[in-house]
């Protein structure tokens, strides 16, 4: 480490202290130096700098080195040289402005955030399953091709989509194949990609859509300029007799989200129905098919008529979310516009990440996660509804057959204060009126949305018990 | 195996070859059989199916396994069940059409795409470190704590963010800290975020953009309805005195892109006056900043004003656009808006590809990696100029002391055959045309863009032949 005192006012009007150390040797050391001097203001614009020569030998470096450091500094525009008048600090360098954020303030415990995560949505993030992911990841980057690690193909890598095209077939019954597969982040990518702008909109409103679901995908959908006509829910689920004139309808016929029970049997056919004499298409969102519970899973109705429906799909329930993985299985016509939708090259999902997964599901490692959580999960919801037997008997608890959450009815004018009793103990939950359509012609009572997947193993007994004490009584 | 032959015609109307084999037992096997037989059209829409027991005497299996199999064949709607009707074929199920595609053509070798990858922009993808990588894949998955295999933070992983910033304020003098950096999947991504209409915009136009840059960003920009005002270049780069009323100004200032050269030092300084007096923005695509062959990279335009500049960078260039990583540097100003419309969750980039670069980025690969490249771009970039000094020395070729393609300058009227001549040659590239504004006030002359880092090192020689036979006469 050298260090210099540049102490002579005339030449640079202040004490400057430059240390020349770390990595890249004396001139990288030097140009460090200057820079931060003029960064933190110690060099002050206009600032007029020593000429090489007493640098040089104030510092015990070369001329040149000096030299070289000034050229650097003026090209990265930090300095300024002209002729007569030296080199100088510019005008323009200002010090960073520090985030003028208000202090971080430690909140008092019961504002410290939920203890107790209930909310649907997740799954449980302490199961995934890191050794026999990080096989697949390791198994598939030594067998990539080099071409897998230059600019990407937009439909998703080969791999993965015959990959999923023989697990979809075999777990879920969609009939396609991989040239109808379009890998994509997850299922709010896909909406935008069917009703984005970016190329004029492969699909337009307006949208049939449950009267209740995500309000983020609501939100979506608005923001795309989509209108989105809610249909009433009733114990066979979506109404779909109520469709007329909408070009297309998103429907989650495995498991109605998030009031808990699949389509009927007579409904799936007529909505295939009404999307062959209207020439529409049915958004399947298939976001829990694998978790059903009692019996075997309900097919996709993707099966019924690959042409009338788009099947969407994603590892974001059944591996995990932070993987941004999912996928949409395609009518024919469909294929090319989305295409053109996602751009040139693939923009989004991580090629090295696709390779794992299709390695992970042709491995068998994603049969074994999935039956391993199913029997989690399961599990989870037989405590839920012995617990709430035991010390809630008066509550109802429905949609329990398939997914990650359940439904706990509440009488009528209870479901604000229960929400709000929840978070007093702790809880993060919501009420189903958060899932309403606001213009919903219809209301599926009141209950609480509770997700038993989210929480870890260790802390569900705990989440359980606050929950008891948050019910209204009998 | 079992093997039945349901063969009277009067209880279901054609010979049917039930076949009971794979995993999941007899019930399982059923319930595929049927499906299949109903998709390949074996069994046709209205057709009546045997009853249980008959059914379940010709297979050899138990009854109820039969009326299971039928009733989730109903469920799924394959099947429907009616009061005295038995159970027939679902009248909508209808087979998968098979892609009306016409069939493969194998081409003639002179139309079977490029032999040679002579196009800029894409990193030389067989030198991916697959080794360092899948050890900081490894390391990090086991070392992240569960909570990053739930949903993800919008801005990005904590850990990547401040591996980046530290990394960007040694490599490229970027000033700033984690919480003002915002993980994307790339450039497009971050162009998408600041101008989507998504959540209002963040940026509006008019935008100024240098005359000649990707027409990928134009259409993008374009699609989003921004406004562009091409801004003319010369030997010093983009001339910033032509900025008025516009917004923003998106430059490439380490490597104007395609043309090749640094911004001035006094138009970095300018350009910054201008975004402080109009209190507009200046987007910094710092695409290629690591490679720089001959000094060392000129530091971020960033590091001028950090309020004034949004940095943008990914590891496209210097790792592999496959990942599809890459940051925003924000000003303070910027970072909700962002995060507002990237949404309330991750929803684009990996978290373990992020954990992994983080680890990437701190352990050094990124370092060693970066100057691996370096070293080969650099060889590459000699041999190109070497070769056109032996055989066609009338070429002139500039934009060589950085990143990772030159520009070959052609004589006035000939860059259109040279183009299509190396398309005879089996040579992919671009000339000069394919980069220029539309509306651009000024030309840059006739020229290829050659990039001479995405062939591999072993077709490289190949390629530099082909290209010298492609180059017009003296």
């Amino acid at each position: 480490m050298t260090e210099s005192w540049v102490n002579s006012a005339e030449r640079v009007g202040a004490d400057l202290h430059l240390e020349l150390s770390g990595p890249g040797g004396r001139r990288a050391a030097l140009i460090r130096a200057l820079r931060e001097a003029v960064r933190s203001g110690r060099l002050a614009p206009g600032t007029r700098l020593p000429p090489y020569r007493s640098l040089a030998a104030d510092l015990g470096v070369a001329r040149n080195t000096v030299a070289d450091a000034y050229a650097e500094l003026v090209a990265e525009g930090w300095l300024t040289a002209r002729q007569g008048s030296g080199t100088r600090v510019a005008e323009r360098a200002e010090p960073l402005r520090r985030a003028a954020r208000t202090p971080v303030r430690v909140p008092p415990p019961h504002e410290r955030g939920p203890r107790h995560d209930l909310r649907q949505g997740a799954p449980d993030a302490s199961a995934f399953p890191r050794a026999a992911w990080a096989a697949s990841y390791r198994r598939a980057l030594r067998a990539a091709p080099s071409e897998a690690f230059g600019p990407g193909d937009p439909a998703g890598r080969r791999e993965l989509r015959e990959a999923l095209m023989e697990y979809l077939a075999r777990a879920r019954g969609v009939r396609t194949e991989p040239e109808r597969i379009v890998v994509c982040s997850g299922f709010a990518h896909a909406l935008r990609l069917l009703f984005g702008q970016g190329a004029g909109g492969v699909l337009r409103g307006p949208l049939g859509v449950e009267a209740y679901g995500l309000d983020f995908h609501r939100e979506l959908l608005a923001a795309a300029g989509v209108r989105t006509v809610p249909l009433p829910l009733d114990e066979h689920g979506a109404r779909v007799a109520g469709l007329g004139r909408e070009r297309a309808v998103l429907l989650t016929p495995a498991h109605q989200f998030p009031t808990g029970g699949p389509l009927h049997p007579e409904r799936r056919t007529a909505v295939i129905d009404w999307a062959r004499s209207r020439d529409a298409v049915v958004l399947e969102d298939d976001y829990d098919g694998e978790f059903r519970y009692d019996r075997r899973p309900v097919g996709a109705l993707q099966g019924l008529d690959p042409e009338r429906v788009i099947h969407i799909g994603s590892v974001s329930k059944s591996l995990s979310p932070a993987l941004r993985l999912g996928w949409m299985v395609l009518p024919e016509r469909y294929v090319d516009p989305v295409l053109a939708a996602k751009g040139e090259r693939e923009a989004w999902a991580s090629v090295p990440d696709q390779l794992a997964l299709a390695d992970f599901v042709v491995s068998g490692s994603y049969d074994r996660h999935v039956r391993r959580m199913r029997q989690r999960y399961r599990g989870r919801r037989d405590r839920l509804v012995a617990v709430l037997a035991a010390r809630a008997p008066h509550i109802e608890v429905t949609g329990i057959a398939a997914g990650l959450h359940a439904v706990l009815r509440l009488p009528p004018g209870t479901e604000r204060s229960a929400v709000k009793a929840a978070a007093w103990q702790g809880i993060a939950l919501d009420g189903l009126a958060a899932f309403r359509h606001p213009r919903s012609p219809m209301t599926a009572g009141e209950g609480l949305v509770v997700g038993y997947a989210a929480t870890a193993e260790h802390a569900y007994a705990a989440a359980l018990d606050a929950l008891c004490r948050a019910l209204p009584p009998e």
